[in-house]
């Protein structure tokens, strides 16, 4: 995890201080719920075209049968397009991308999987101005959904958000909805949350702050989550509409999110990037839950757009 | 499955009368090995922008866990943008695509996955003269490889080449491993076979006839391997690698398969293009067979590209 001179500024160093202790105390909180054993297994690894990173997985732990929580700092010298798209004045620019990344996927069917990234991004084009911005969010995926959950997990979202614009958490709760729309399915992957990118608010410590808020927020709105439903009863019938749905989010990340996208076209990690993909994923042709049933709710009453608060 | 006459040709007329009876014939084929019950269920469909299908599907077959066996005959105004990325004069022309693209995911390990697909398209450029070119192609994917089913299969590939072009088979076996490679692996989907598209040979009819040589020596290519492997005894092991190894089958279809990406592009039918994903998936994080087990010889002796005859 060297860094390269040329793309050191001291607002990455501060940004990657922050992220990198901020990795250690969300795992801390996460092994505390999933109980000691296995734990989080730690996987360092160097990019060979600048910077490196380290991954944190658990698998088959006590309440997580999946997850990753990923710390990354890449650097290159010429921004691949995924990233640009938007954004012609930096294309093939020098650019820097760090961030926290996580994506929890428990065991229990009850417990929904949740996701959850923040980032920082530089980038110095020859013949402009450097630009630099932070991004990130939140988002929740429940299989079975429960209306307190959902309404603790946007509570916290918006408790995220207020001190830092009073608009902030009605445009970034809708960005996630945008973000998160499987479009070929026509279908939320889950109740949102918050998404964001290209922040730059009212100074560098006003994003900053922003994007620290968010992280410290997902603990706050996912912990209590598990908490509540790590112990209900399930069976097959349970884990076989998890396997289903887990499928859904499979979809999304390979075939429309940027993190992923950019990471694979950027030369990143494959298996820190694809480390979001789920055990136990079924795909069945056409299937569809019986009316009334509570797989049937999901659809009916947690995935259409709502405002949770 | 009406046809819109502004896009039927007395081509395209041949071309889906062939197509829609070689879907029946494999399908047969297929049922016979597989056990009468429950065979395929047909599920015909139509797409509101123009034209429709008929999917055949089975699950929980005898020796298929999952297998699709699709038949399509889509039209529309304006063509879309992945379809025309090499060719610029054909951009937003009116078209017509069909064809019948097929994958079996088996059981038992020892069984391979396989594909099929044969395709012919058309489009009627304003300014230009209309085009038309055949496409296609079948590949391989064991979990467990046997030389002798790889170079089987490779035989029946090259007889389907031969009476059609000296080279055909050394140039769609070398496009076949170049389409199917899992870039952000750098491994290859299987061992191969035959790919080839934008294909009009000598005429129509020369074209025509090699793409049902390779529609008809598939199930010649298959259907042996089947009946060798079908009764080979397995265990747990076997099955997680297979759903392992499933995960490479997934992310190559939604990242990078052009027939999936143009499909849900044009505003396909979600469940036939997606037909091709299997039941029973696992991802692992970094996972890698113990070296010389009988997984680790999947690796080192059959997805690294060969020439097998």
């Amino acid at each position: 995890m060297s860094q390269s001179s040329e793309t050191t500024s001291v607002q990455a160093t501060r940004a990657r201080d922050w992220l990198l202790s901020f990795q250690d105390s969300l795992c801390a909180q996460l092994e505390a719920i999933d109980g000691p054993v296995p734990g989080f297994r730690e996987d360092a690894w160097q990019r060979a075209d600048g910077g490196g990173g380290r991954s944190r997985i658990i698998e088959e732990g006590g309440v997580i049968e999946k997850g990753g929580l990923n710390f990354s700092d890449v650097h290159g010298k010429q921004l691949p397009p995924s990233a640009s798209a938007n954004r012609p004045e930096i294309a093939g620019a020098p650019f820097r991308a760090m961030g926290v990344s996580l994506v929890m996927h428990p065991r229990n069917p009850y417990v929904p999987t949740s996701h959850m990234n923040v980032r920082y991004f530089e980038a110095q084009p020859e013949d402009a101005p450097a630009v630099w911005w932070f991004g990130g969010g939140f988002d929740l995926t429940p299989f079975y959904g429960f209306e307190e959950d959902a309404i603790h997990w946007h509570r916290q979202a918006k408790a995220a958000c207020d001190p830092y614009g009073k608009d902030l958490y009605a445009d970034t709760k809708a960005w996630c909805d945008r973000y998160f729309h499987i479009k070929h399915r026509d279908e939320a992957r889950g109740i949102g949350g918050l998404f964001f990118d290209d922040f730059t608010g009212e100074s560098f410590d006003h994003a900053f702050g922003f994007m620290q808020s968010v992280a410290t927020h997902y603990a706050k709105a996912y912990i209590p989550i598990i908490e509540r439903r790590k112990d209900v009863d399930y069976g097959e019938r349970e884990r076989d509409f998890q396997a289903y749905r887990r499928g859904r989010y499979v979809e999304f990340n390979l075939i429309y999110d940027r993190g992923t996208i950019f990471g694979l076209q950027s030369g990143g990690r494959t298996e820190s990037i694809l480390m979001s993909l789920p055990s136990r994923v079924s795909w069945r042709y056409d299937w569809h839950p019986k009316p009334g049933t509570e797989e049937a709710k999901l659809y009916t009453d947690f995935l259409p757009i709502r405002d949770w608060i």
